[in-house]
């Protein structure tokens, strides 16, 4: 016996047209490639999305066609969210960081038929439009006036143009909820690519998930700024979350510098952001050296990589910004965790309740864990324990776009590559990525705590730990270190500040300097490419 | 194309096992009708589920099989909603207030199979027992020792017996996510009660919705104590909102007076609550003759009929607990709107602040809502033009269970008797129910705006505002006033209390003074009732 509720399938459009009509008057303010700031509402946002669907309608985009973006955080990019989406063709949003041979192979791969771009890109459209085989239109995501007057690529088109050539009567169709709506490809540091394929479901219940008093905490009274970019994994959902909520939204546009990015949160008086932990650090240098303070800002979420405790308690102690230390992946659309204090917490001490902020956090509900051994038992959660960290939930990846091997699914549940400990509270910590795990002698280290010291030692900018050959351990640590520009420290100096920090053995056996640290296209250290460079490095054996 | 997430169907044992293992040791704290307070935690409460589902099965229910419950606030009710939802089963709410013939007319129509009692309404079913056409098995939900020696009842069950039979080895099974979990009859006025049946999916999405910032704002830091009743819609789905975010539940059993509440929102350090407005003013009534104030408690919602304005103060201004003014219906699960300020309140001034949270409030996320005029068209959002209201969202009825007239809906919304204006933000303000409406000279006149006036005047314990029948204006507003013990107040110094607070033509015609103002079986004013024994009054005509 079913229930006699009404039918309403959970798609994207639901999503603006909630925000046309319940907060019609919200701004929508983005740092634009041209330089200035533009400031739209959800009202206008809505018609202009429906102009859009329009107009990609009369491109020949149908119904789960592929439409690709290489875009900045800004309105016109969140417009193609809902104008795509929104009238059942699929966004795909391409990571302009990556190399022009994994752009195309990856366009190539999802078939795009439409490739849309912010005039930043323009040199990168042009040097692979050729190459492209299924893209039908390109269409430059300026105003007449910035179109470049000549440009190698044939019939190109203007974004405000293409939009303003349609009105805004249109009716967004109504399907099925599991229809795919958006497509993002991991930034993978070996093999190629691989394509995850989100639907208006998963979309709409991760969109819940996130706004929640538990995670990212969103309202009609914050004005969110997302750094993380919305060409990878939709901006963690921020431009989904903003339109159920009603907030300000905040685009920093290709402003991602300290001076530019502290400028907007003031001015436009931002209480919430996010990123990933390269792009704090900016912001905070930039802040440090100008003796700043934020007026209005009140909470960060950091994720993509783990926050070092040391930039947690800079935000948290000296700017009074509470940081939600979060965890994800491209496969789970991307929030799984959040590090939020329970009850219990709040009568502890400063130092213990860091600790527990310092965590990944606890899963939001709909996304469920657990740690396995290496015969795939599950391991208690107490906190010590650490093993292969696999999730489920509604949210999370079935199975990669087009994908040639098998499924990635361990009975149903996704293995995330991550080694984690899980403590009674169900607060996960990952102490390494699998691959990155540092057997000495049979036991694993972790190379994550280890980054973690070295990089709250005032003279070290970024710290990467990897495992070296050793002949009695077969693996042993070797620090990776990136000075401060003007610092100095000795190999001698920093083994002898994790003294103390952690059990002698995990210590490292030898420190490397280096000019820098290799990232990858979402910020991320390529630990890969290190374990390569010093494959054959000699460490001292006592 | 659909997107490529994992299927998982949204059932409401997906919100305990959660809990369970995320929350294990939040507490559950009952005071239960033995008159001792009990306490337990969601890991004991999901291992008792598991075990009452199997003790279910043992009786005989099977999937979709109604399993009644005659019960106040507490863990066995609690589990009773995990275990007969989690299994198939469907969990049928009676409302103990209503008269035994209606009782039986309910549990006859849903086709109950077996009844859970708690020990107060012993002598209710002993009444009704014999008259049940369906139901093979009835629970007394108590422990041996608490069993009544002799029961006219045959073969009572103790439900701690029938628990503790069992082990809780048992998995929850999963099913179509549309199955229904959860049945309600509503109150009505006038006419047989009329079965409103949830589902699974319309479960879980409601919890998101009132789990959200912007509407009830629960998380694993707050411990709420839901006054309103797990017997009538679910207690607005906080038993639900409790598991999925982790927050300590309290509830009050049938301790509902001002003196039991209060004690127990101090002893449990309850942060946020929920209730009708006469539950509350028993609650104020108390702590102002006790001269008492809240440790804890921050905010509470107030729903299920207007909160008069001057209870809003007392709240707001006198103990510095935020109120919450939300709207909804059995129909909608229920919560349809919350009176929460967006960012552009912020600056405003306290009296300006205080009329947009006056207000029924916005809709949340999933719900949509219009106005429209006798005709069917829709109504300008101005905040001054009223008509009938309509709703539509996926937890909003589509039909009511087994219905023998024609279908509710009016092409797909659904209709919800209440007539409002809706402003340019979208608050809604309902005006009157539309059957309660008075039409003077043509012109509607709203009853509830007068009855918050009569209300805020110190002599006044309750107010009605009726239509009365007028030789020249067909209808004129009738005050009926209830006055508080021990105050005096005449009918001249009524009618001049609205003076410059409304429209003059609005200002009712009369007053009658009552010992009591009949309530119906949820706390609403039955004012049928009063429209009856009233009909013939003589208005005075000048």
């Amino acid at each position: 016996m079913n229930g006699q509720m009404m039918q309403q399938p959970l798609l994207i459009s639901s999503l603006i047209t909630h925000a046309e009509r319940h907060h019609g008057d919200q701004e929508i303010v983005s740092r634009r490639v041209e330089g200035d700031i533009h400031r739209t509402t959800y009202r206008e946002l809505a018609a202009q999305s429906r102009r859009l669907a329009k107009a990609l309608a009369a491109l020949g985009v149908g119904h789960g066609d592929r439409v690709a973006t290489l875009a900045w955080n800004g309105y016109r990019h969140m417009a193609l969210y809902y104008a795509v989406s929104g009238s059942g063709a699929v966004l795909h949003t391409l990571n302009p960081r990556l190399h022009p041979d994994q752009v195309v192979y990856i366009a190539d791969h999802a078939e795009d038929t439409v490739l849309c771009f912010d005039m930043t890109f323009l040199p990168l459209v042009e040097a692979v439009a050729a190459r492209l085989k299924t893209v039908k239109h390109f269409v430059a995501m300026t105003d007449r006036a910035h179109m470049p007057a000549a440009s190698k690529i044939p019939n190109l088109l203007c974004f405000d143009e293409i939009v303003a050539a349609q009105d805004d009567r249109y009716d967004w169709p109504s399907f099925d909820e599991n229809t795919a709506s958006s497509l993002c490809y991991t930034s993978g540091t070996t093999g190629n690519p691989k394509g995850v394929l989100y639907s208006h479901r998963s979309t709409v219940l991760h969109t819940f998930a996130i706004a929640m008093p538990d995670a990212l905490n969103c309202s009609a009274r914050d004005s969110i700024l997302p750094v993380v970019p919305m060409f990878h994994v939709n901006a963690w959902g921020l431009p989904y979350a903003g339109c159920m909520v009603g907030a300000k939204l905040v685009f920093p546009g290709p402003g991602l510098d300290g001076k530019s990015l502290f400028e907007l949160f003031e001015a436009e008086k931002v209480t919430v952001s996010a990123g990933v932990p390269t792009v704090w650090q900016g912001l905070l240098a930039y802040m440090e050296a100008n003796n700043a303070r934020f007026s209005t800002m009140r909470r960060t979420v950091i994720g993509g990589s783990a926050c070092p405790p040391a930039m947690m308690r800079a935000f948290q102690d000296k700017y009074d910004v509470q940081v939600i230390h979060a965890w994800g992946m491209t496969e789970m659309s991307p929030v799984g965790t959040a590090a939020i204090l329970k009850g219990k917490h709040l009568a502890m001490d400063h130092e213990a309740q860091f600790a527990v902020q310092a965590t990944q956090g606890r899963a939001v509900y709909g996304v469920d864990m657990k740690i396995i051994d290496a015969e795939g038992k599950s391991l208690p959660w107490d906190g010590k324990t650490s093993g292969e960290l696999l999730v489920r939930g509604p949210w999370i990846l079935q199975d990669y776009y087009r994908s040639e091997g098998g499924q990635p699914l361990v009975d149903g549940w996704f293995p995330t590559g991550d080694v984690a400990t899980i403590d009674a509270d169900g607060y996960m910590h990952i102490t390494d990525r699998s691959k990155d795990v540092i057997k000495s002698g049979g036991e694993w280290i972790g190379s994550i705590d280890l980054e973690n010291i070295a990089m709250a030692h005032p003279a070290v900018a970024m710290a990467a730990c990897i495992a070296a050959f050793h002949p009695k351990w077969d693996e042993r640590p070797l620090l990776v270190v990136m000075k401060k520009p003007g610092s100095e420290v000795t190999r001698e100096e920093l083994l002898g500040f994790f003294e103390g920090k952690i059990a002698k053995w995990w210590t490292p056996d030898d420190v490397v300097f280096v000019d820098a640290i290799p990232l990858g296209a979402t910020g991320k250290m390529q630990k890969n490419k290190l374990r390569e460079a010093f494959k054959n490095h000699q460490l001292p054996t006592t």
